[in-house]
């Protein structure tokens, strides 16, 4: 309801702005004519309009659900959520401890990342080192381009990152000017998404025309590329360079042999890997969203390049997504929600492969909690992806900072195999059978081994083995055919090939199996920011009580499954509480015991502040017949059941096999409402089942 | 009963060792006296002793477990538990990456870690960088004191750590010298323990000793220390030195006063961290044993220094260690066994929170399957200990390296709190209430403000903290009155204190709270060797057959539970396999399907080899009458039961609540022994439930 509302009045909000942009020509127009009562009537109306346009987009803007950054950041820090690293020693930007409830938080959702990804679809799983060799990341590009453009101020010293101080300048620029016409608005809006796009000298310029200027008054130093990965020395002897890796990609890269034989040869296949990367960010903010070292999961999809099928794909078909394409970005600036299948069939996301990983992504978010309205796909622009890619989609979270990348989808083609490949004269070769075999026109070669030898002497086989993959087709092998024939040479993958090195003929053949590099699939999930977004997207306060905070945590997701409180200090009450917990946490529901003498309201408070979504109290009715309360967090609503039944429920609700609807029609409700308010020893009220359409409901973001 | 057997041998050879010396020393007097014939007579007595006693020592060896090395280093590399890191591009001394089956394996353990140490006692776990300012570990003393000693070869500058070469150098002596007399033998055992502990100039001497010289033929250099961290930059100006954390611990003590607070000021508590360490290790070796990049698990267990009872204490008293303590290191050379109680009384284990987490460890090792006959706790030597330290007890575990340490259990008094307290200027300080309220005597003091400022400066606050700290208990403040009554001042912690800053009076107080500064037990876990060692105490080939390896998981720390097996390729079969292995995957089971081609002979020994400790196989009576057969991996012993049982009866054992045993006493047996024998489609036996005592149990190290 609220997204077409939002909708509707965006479509009003444009149309309002092109009324005053014709407007306000009109008023240019009159005043060149000098007619000063109808310019003064023109302008009465521009503004009348510009007021109308600016109370509009207020109201777009209230729309979103309210994020009240003070009282979460109280909770984040008095909780130990989230903590500045070494705070009493003065901190490090960009550096950040993950506390006891973010701390297993993290290790909830990282299982749930395994379930999901790893072990669904029997994924090859490594942990790789940090710890990189130079020749490995010059190989990878990262030595040499793994850069961001810095500027200085000439007279402090102090360093910039280049393109974020243009984001910055475009954004102090349209809030100064909130009624710029749209289209205007629309151009500084297209060079700020393009931001990290652009060359030195055209970044030089920009900062120049934006007026950016440095803390001392003075204008930046030219942009230049700065390495964004730590180096350190490997070894005593000092002379080995190495880096913090910063992707875990790499590692999956240079095993990938192994993997191919550990899963005896068989395409198409994925590795993953979960582990930290390091980045010497220039200008680290936005909390947790940019920071030095965090934590990644990677998939690298091993695929056939001619065959990007994936055989659950149709598992997803129907799922939508929103889409932000690249021709959307530069045109309507508005997102499509599309489903996956038809995405594919309209070559709007390359393939099956990369469209099957983004709906995967999507309903992991889901499973995790993340809020649905709050997640975009956005396509890189051709100017953002990388020469060799084929397409890139990044899983675009909303949080307080906006859209932020959270996870990217790239199909990468075969680049990162071929630089190692290269690099190390290793095969990546890879074998996938034809079924049924096929008859094909390929090329049949012979080599003149010796002129080859001479030519490339240790590349020698890495070329022959190109060009026989070449040759597996003769539509591949044909230009280099023609081109050899005409020209007397041709160069592949950076040799010089001469006619004289082989000989070619065309012939038939029945393939039984098709020789290849595979293509990468990669999605990378940046799990620091989406642990962030989550605690974002999971904080509420409760519209009874501001100064109750409440984390909306998931039953699948949330760290501590269970609360488990006495009502009294009671020594058999304190024994079956014990019980109770015990027994949950021997089923690996993890457990919260409260004995603390606070009343029960403000107990159950410290566990919403948790996002502990279930709450058992042991009272002294537990004392004679056996049976407990337990409380939904976000509704407050309490039932009355033996005290056996809790292990089974708990375990059925967090593996998703009942919801708390269920438990609601198996047992009597016996409290609703703000439970501040309930008397602990209080003869609890039996609601009847019928007056249940009344409850407040768990709250939804909207 | 083989334990008993060897430490009678031992005794033996200890004995017929001493008649050696004996012995020897007699010929030396007969050879003295001139008399030929019964220098021959002695001198062939001698050899007849010393070749019992070789012989003796050869079946001392050969009654430890038998470690296959080929046959472990090529299961271990062939199905990727560990590979070299960077294989492709050369590799790098030191570095490893876990492939999918130890990545599984290593996940499992920490899960196991957490329920055993972090949630069965609610202890605060974090996670924080390891990117670590050049403050932090400048305070905690890395930066000046983090070092082993290094030579080098004077020709070719190779680098090697000093005490390494001195350990190796007594070994080859050893070896060269099998019938060398006990006492001598142990002189040089003795050098070899302290070998870490030794001074430069000290190590110099020994090197030349005995006689070490590098590749080249040359002496080598003198030793000198060489700093073990990676050392990087942190931030684009290049000014600020960062490293690589040594340890996880220094996060949880910068961390200290937020997490005291968390605790609601109660004490005492623990925090946790699990995560990455790095050390610039100067030779490593050993396979994963000494690596540079490595997982770990820290405790800090932050107690009153006058009283390190633990509340849990009573559930370990009857546990009994082998302990290898000081005085037994440097006499005997033998350790003894004891329970946990008795050591803490005898004051061999200082006190009981370091002897509780020491059995907490044990039972640990025990959980995951360690072979509890290759574990020992060894004493750290007076000269190994640093000065502040109480009492440090190793875990040693045994592998074809030999005793290897794995978990340090160390007792820092205050050391760590303290010196962050000093460079930071913050409180460390905890309080607890003293229930029953104690009369005690204690100083009441006034400061001379004015004074203290002007002599500390900033320090002021931390003097003063400490001096009322120590004022709590006359006993404590009485050694510092007396001294600035006699001399007029005193140092306390580094601070010259004057008679005249303060004034003091002997008071008796009702005391309700004590103030203090905790101290640290520190119990830390070198997960990457812990996973080694485990790796070798699962691993063994089948009698009946050498190929056929095993790795001996327990269904607790098994990464995969169990393999499910159709035994045909009929789309019925395969759907059920299917369906029992999403049951499975729904309770959190992890489980391999198996559909290959493969006779079920080869699919059970895959299995086998990534230490599965179940495997289900779906035939044609299950399309039948729904039964399936469960078999277990170590005897090889199959029943027969309901499809749905699996679920229920696999859940249990993982969860310890049912033995393999209970299950055969439930289902009919229907195979035993070498399942490689028995034909897929073959109508199985039923063996009778009384002939249960001829299978073959699972293989038990020795």
């Amino acid at each position: 309801m609220t997204v077409q509302t939002n909708e509707q009045l965006q479509d009003e909000l444009d149309a309002l702005n092109a009324q005053i942009t014709k407007q306000g020509s009109a008023v240019r127009e009159l005043k060149k004519a000098g007619d000063a009562d109808a310019v003064a009537e023109a302008v009465a109306k521009l503004q009348a309009l510009k007021i109308n346009a600016a109370e509009m987009g207020k109201s777009l803007v209230s729309d979103e659900p309210e994020f009240n950054r003070k009282a979460f950041d109280e909770l984040v820090l008095r909780k130990m959520f989230v903590v500045p690293s070494f705070e009493i020693h003065g901190g490090v930007k960009g550096l950040f401890d993950l506390g006891p409830p973010a701390c297993s938080l993290k290790a909830a959702m990282i299982d749930l990342w395994r379930k999901h990804f790893v072990l669904a679809e029997s994924m090859l799983e490594m942990e790789c080192t940090c710890l990189t060799p130079e020749a490995v990341l010059k190989t990878s590009g990262h030595v040499d381009r793994f850069t961001d453009l810095m500027v200085k101020d000439p007279q402090t010293a102090e360093c910039f990152r280049a393109d974020k101080l243009l984001e910055d300048a475009i954004d102090s620029l349209l809030e100064a000017n909130p009624t710029m016409p749209v289209e205007e608005r629309e151009d500084h809006l297209r060079i700020q998404r393009q931001a990290d796009a652009f060359s030195p000298t055209e970044l030089d310029e920009l900062l120049i025309k934006y007026d950016c200027k440095g803390p001392s008054g003075e204008a930046y130093t030219p942009s230049f590329p700065f390495n964004l990965m730590f180096k350190t020395s490997i070894g005593p002897e000092g002379t080995s360079v190495g880096y913090l890796r910063p992707e875990t990609a790499q590692g999956l890269f240079v095993n990938y042999r192994r993997l191919l034989d550990l899963n005896a040869g068989k395409m198409p296949f994925a590795a993953a890997q979960i582990g930290l990367g390091f980045r010497n960010e220039i200008a680290p903010r936005s909390g947790l969203l940019r920071v030095r070292e965090f934590c990644m999961g990677e998939i690298e999809h091993f695929v056939n390049p001619k065959d990007k099928s994936h055989p659950n794909f149709k598992s997803v078909t129907d799922k939508e997504l929103v889409l932000f394409g690249r021709d959307d970005q530069l045109g309507s600036g508005k997102t499509k929600t599309i489903a996956c299948g038809e995405a594919v069939e309209s070559g709007l996301i390359n393939n099956e492969t990369l469209a099957y990983f983004m709906a995967r992504t999507q309903l992991y978010m889901e499973k995790i909690g993340m809020d649905p309205q709050r997640l975009r796909f956005r396509q890189h622009l051709a100017t953002e992806m990388a020469h060799y890619a084929a397409d890139c989609w990044d899983l675009e979270i909303k949080s307080s900072y906006g859209w932020q990348e959270c996870v990217g989808h790239a199909d990468r083609a075969c680049y990162d195999l071929e630089v190692h490949s290269r690099a190390t004269k290793t095969s990546m070769v890879a074998t996938q059978k034809v079924d049924p075999p096929q008859e094909m026109e390929v090329a049949k070669l012979k080599f003149d081994r010796k002129l080859l030898g001479q030519a490339f002497k240790g590349d020698q086989r890495v070329v022959s083995g190109m060009l026989e993959s070449l040759a597996e087709s003769w539509t591949d092998f044909e230009p280099i055919a023609t081109k050899l024939e005409n020209d007397g040479k041709t160069t592949v993958e950076g040799f010089e090939i001469t006619k004289e090195m082989m000989t070619w003929t065309k012939q038939k053949k029945t393939v039984h199996e098709i020789k290849f590099t595979p293509s990468v699939i990669e999605p990378s999930f940046g799990m620091g920011r989406i642990l962030y977004s989550l605690l974002e997207h999971s904080f509420y306060q409760r519209e009874s009580d501001e100064q109750r905070v409440v984390m909306r945590f998931t039953p699948q997701v949330a760290p501590e499954k269970c609360a488990v409180l006495p009502i009294s200090s009671n020594p058999e009450c304190n024994e079956i509480v014990d019980d109770i917990a015990r027994d949950l946490m021997d089923s690996d529901l993890a457990t919260r015991v409260d004995k603390s003498t606070a009343a029960i309201g403000r107990r159950y408070s410290r566990s919403d502040e948790l996002g502990i979504p279930f709450a058992v109290t042991v009272d002294f009715d537990t004392l004679n017949d056996g049976t407990v309360t337990l409380r939904e967090r976000d509704s407050t609503v309490q039932v009355r059941l033996p005290k056996n039944d809790i292990n089974y429920l708990l375990f059925q609700i967090v593996h998703s096999r009942m919801t708390w609807e269920d438990v609601m029609k198996k047992y009597p409700v016996v409290s609703t409402g703000d439970d501040t308010e309930v008397a602990a020893e209080d003869a609890v009220t039996v609601v009847e089942q019928t007056s249940r359409g009344a409850f407040r409901r768990p709250a939804q973001p909207k």
